[in-house]
């Protein structure tokens, strides 16, 4: 009776500041990679879901469904656009995921987009403030660097988080990235120079938080039956879950930890019928070093607090225990808001089919990604199985 | 094995020039209209999509779904905006309407919503185009009323449409607005003062033009079986179906006809093995009073070229063989963009109950509704019956 989807193309356009391209130029290009890879036929695709926070700010076009599925030449199928600010993408990937499921459509593609380099720094930081509750946040000049700083401040207050310890995810991140031929920075960088960058807002610095990025990521999933039609390395989602929390920080009880993405994690384990140890590689999303921290312990990875320690025991780095943003993760492989949570499947999908090269992690048969938005009120899951 | 889904909820706020109330604050009412409606308790709702095109644009705040839900109470679920420009709102229940159907959500609140008149005229404007191929339409100065006045001059050169037949949509609608509570002009307007309105783009006028507005609608929806406990009236979402064609008019081999309209009309109607006589209620999205009587034609209502014809006739009056948009349409119930989709199937399900007052088709039994994007480049088609 339950309908498995699986994944059968994966594609990106590589992530940074792409000035000389415009937002239907990459999230073309990363679909058509999707395509080519699956195999498929444009004519087999009935389906397009882009994931996209704020195409109307950032580049003055909306209705993205009908303009890629017209310039992509997909002809005549339902296309539309999912928002849930930085989890559009998670929320992208979970829309095509129930349309396969509810048997309405066969083959879906999925891109995730977005292009914030077109407008000013001021522009964009204004733009990535209205996925904060804008009245009670942005409003007042509690940006997302203002608001994980003290999410990260209270972090180190209650459990004795160490500056050092805040570097880490950035110096991890960047060592993967170095590997991945899409990411946005694909150089390392040592601590001493993360914790010596610039501060954004206090504790939190230039090079604790992700970047300003153009970029796209694109899938294309279908039934199980149709998949070994395409592929002979088809992965699976083998759950998909999503949950909300209260859109502005303050009115949580605790703001060390993210409540929608623990649940949603148990959620998504329980419908998988998984334990986190089986679970070989994750991508966590580390809009900020924090973020990457908290969301650690809210998986389960680390005790509540222990996401710190976690780091110094290297139990997130490849060839660790739990490996975290083998990709590069937010920080590394760039933050296309739209993008980001399709771009976390592309890279689990290519770590289950061995082909992530020198980031490979061995053996890995299962992945879940975390893609939140804003500072938590949104938590899309998946896991993603062969 | 097919899962039926039913509407066990309706809710409205009045469509208007809402000057003292925001977005959040009319979307909970259509919302918490739906929920007691429907009898269900908020605990009882497991996800909530929003059809909404550019609350980034218009308000200043995106991330509406978890806003929602967090302000209205609703807990932890999944929430999420949906974007197909004007087709928001259809494109929502459709979101709304695979998840039930693929198993992943039990019980979904789906809200339509759009507040358009917190910013200027030009602004509005500005941002309406977006919907449009901004870069080859907007961008020139060819705004909505333009592209329909292409679309109405060719109709009248093509198929001698007059200038009175492109007034009758507006005085039909607006006669049927005057028994509708929720619509935001709640009169009726003679055939002469909408000949006399004043220019939009020749030979469009005022009164020919859907107006800026501020509204919401809300459905609640679920899995059959759940539907029989909550209500005595369900109604059922017999067939729901999207479509796209080119996003700019001058890619099309036609102006006068929507060939997504048709195809997601054909295919909606086959879905539900229904034909079209077997209608006995039609919502058609009419942004300007030359879509509705394209729409009219492209639905099958009338031959091609006699949309005109159909008016003079009657046949599209309460009463008429087939009654078009007997809720008063875009054009008097007003157009927030996100609402509408939703709003239409609202009128539906209420004709469809028999609470329709003073408007009701008697003994109707299935109803169509044709949401749009642009200028037809995006096409949402839900048949509902009872």
């Amino acid at each position: 009776m339950k309908e498995k989807v699986a994944i059968i193309g994966v594609g990106m356009c590589k992530f940074g500041e792409l000035w000389e391209r415009n937002l239907i130029d990459i999230s073309l290009e990363a679909g058509m990679y999707a395509i080519f890879d699956a195999g498929v036929r444009g004519t087999d695709i009935d389906g397009m879901v882009i994931g996209n926070m704020s195409a109307g700010r950032f580049t003055g076009q909306e209705h993205l469904g009908a303009q890629a599925a017209d310039i992509g030449g997909l002809g005549d199928l339902a296309a539309y656009s999912v928002e849930a600010a930085c989890a559009s993408g998670g929320a992208a990937v979970r829309q095509a995921y129930m349309a396969i499921k509810s048997g309405e459509h066969d083959v879906m593609l999925v891109i995730g987009s977005e292009k914030m380099s077109d407008v000013t720094q001021s522009e964009a930081m204004n733009t990535i403030s209205v996925a904060s509750d804008f009245e009670w946040e942005g409003m007042f000049g509690a940006t997302f660097p203002a608001l994980y700083a003290f999410m990260a401040r209270r972090h180190m207050k209650e459990y004795g988080t160490t500056e050092e310890q805040l570097a880490k995810p950035t110096v991890k991140n960047h060592a993967n990235a170095a590997h991945n031929e899409w990411a946005q920075f694909q150089r390392p960088v040592p601590i001493e120079v993360v914790m010596n960058s610039g501060l954004l807002a206090d504790p939190l610095r230039v090079l604790h938080s992700a970047p300003i990025t153009d970029g796209a990521a694109g899938l294309v999933i279908c039934r199980e039956e149709l998949a070994k039609k395409y592929t002979d390395t088809p992965v699976y989602i083998e759950s998909s879950e999503q949950r909300s929390d209260t859109l502005a920080l303050h009115d949580r009880q605790s703001i060390t930890t993210m409540n929608a993405v623990v649940s949603s994690t148990k959620a998504a384990l329980n419908e998988a019928k998984l334990d986190l140890k089986d679970i070989d590689v994750f991508e966590l999303h580390d809009s900020f070093s924090i973020g990457e921290i908290i969301l650690t312990e809210d998986v389960g990875i680390a005790k509540k607090g222990e996401g710190g320690k976690a780091l110094d025991e290297g139990i997130t780095e490849i060839g660790g225990k739990f490996p975290v943003n083998t990709s590069g993760g937010l920080k590394a492989r760039g933050h296309p808001i739209g993008a980001t949570g399709v771009a976390q499947i592309v890279e689990l999908a290519l770590q289950l089919r061995g082909e992530a090269d020198k980031r490979q992690v061995d053996g890995a048969e299962k992945g879940l990604a975390v893609n939140i938005g804003g500072t938590g009120a949104t938590s899309v899951v998946h896991i993603i199985g062969r």
